[in-house]
């Protein structure tokens, strides 16, 4: 049970089904998909590893994260104070505290907050779409986490590769069709891509998501691995998605 | 039934099942896979198309082209004199004189022999592999058609955007491997990859090519289509791989 301290109105405490975690969301506000989860699947963080998940959000792979790997210190920013006052309060919740921080902060400002070389993985689910000349409300929440108004993928990418050490893991959830633009601005950085991964929403169905990992300072061997197919059937999941869902 | 005065000892006149077109292959030397049919099975060409195979090998791309498009005129270039002979008499063999022609040459001459923007669409087998320093006979027929000894992908793509029209196709079949190095080298040459499609040799397992749409000076607009599963059983070819064949 949550201390009803911690829920503000409006609010809900949804059971993400593994470990006993819970997270904050808002019905009304952005909350997280299945893109999040399929990114806390893929990323591996090794025993003692410093991860940095940027575009938090509301702290979704950050609380996965304490699950699924040996990470011994994960810190999560955000942009919308909304969004990681949610996320610090879902920390506390669920008792992370020693484990996951969470900083209301601006990507751009990462270097200059961590330091150079000071992560071992950087995570990123990031605002898929360019922010585009026809967007209603640049200023509105929803519209910030999924346009590039505050955060561009080139700022993502050159963040990542500058706060990781030389040997460190990249790890990116977007959408096929920014497929070129993602290997420009990893090569830009010096962030060679290792492993990708497609997602599709069933056999034989163009991919809706693209999972990469990346490895700064990395050769260039890149393996394509199979995809992920998200239903078997009409309605019921494959049985790699309850896997990774942990049903 | 072939004259026999095309065909060299040791050599096959094989029945390509589409259009009663044949092609002479050596079993001794490099012989067309399923990369090329699939490849030719991807390419649009409009009527009245003008069309460039570079590294044509045995003139497997432009025989198939020839049946499946309505392009007017296709050149086929192959720097291997063996290879370039075997592709003129394929083409003399099957009566297709008028439409397709057969250079020996290198491709990095493509833009001096044919000027810049004279094609509306260019296709590529390219090697596969880069050179590397363990190559045992760098000289070898098969190893020059597999590996990057006498042209680069870096030549493939400067050669065929200096060669194709603003707006023009450019169709690549390779290995997923080489994305990372496939999208450096279109962006550095303007050209704008629009589809990509993997094959897979089953459902379920890791895909071992891709092809890839690209066009001059094209929109960042990409579209990552449903993958090609090759088999789908044991020993069965799925009806996509069927119908590409012609069977």
């Amino acid at each position: 049970m949550i201390d009803e301290l911690l829920l503000k109105p409006g609010e809900r405490y949804d059971d993400l089904e593994r470990s006993n975690l819970h997270i904050i969301q808002d019905p009304k506000r952005f909350c997280f998909g299945m893109d999040a989860v399929l990114l806390s699947g893929f990323i591996k963080a090794p025993g003692g590893a410093r991860v940095l998940d940027m575009c938090t959000g509301t702290g979704i792979i950050p609380l996965l994260l304490s699950a699924k790997t040996e990470a011994s210190e994960i810190i999560g920013t955000e942009i919308q104070p909304e969004s990681a006052d949610m996320a610090s309060r879902s920390v506390k919740a669920n008792a992370l505290e020693e484990k996951i921080k969470i900083i209301n902060a601006d990507i751009k400002d990462s270097v200059r907050m961590f330091g150079k070389g000071s992560f071992d993985v950087v995570s990123v689910n990031p605002p898929y779409m360019p922010a585009g000349r026809g967007l209603a409300n640049p200023g509105d929440e929803k519209a910030i986490a999924r346009h590039e108004i505050l955060c561009t993928l080139a700022d993502v990418c050159s963040q990542a590769a500058a706060v990781l050490k030389d040997g460190g893991h990249f790890f990116m959830v977007h959408r096929p069709g920014r497929i070129a633009d993602i290997f420009e601005e990893l090569r830009k950085n010096r962030l060679e891509a290792k492993r990708m991964k497609f997602v599709q929403p069933e056999a034989g169905k163009k991919p809706n998501m693209v999972l990469i990992d990346a490895v700064k300072g990395g050769g260039r061997e890149l393996i394509v691995e199979e995809p992920i197919i998200v239903f078997k059937e009409p309605g019921v999941y494959s049985d790699e998605i309850r896997e990774i869902y942990g049903y």
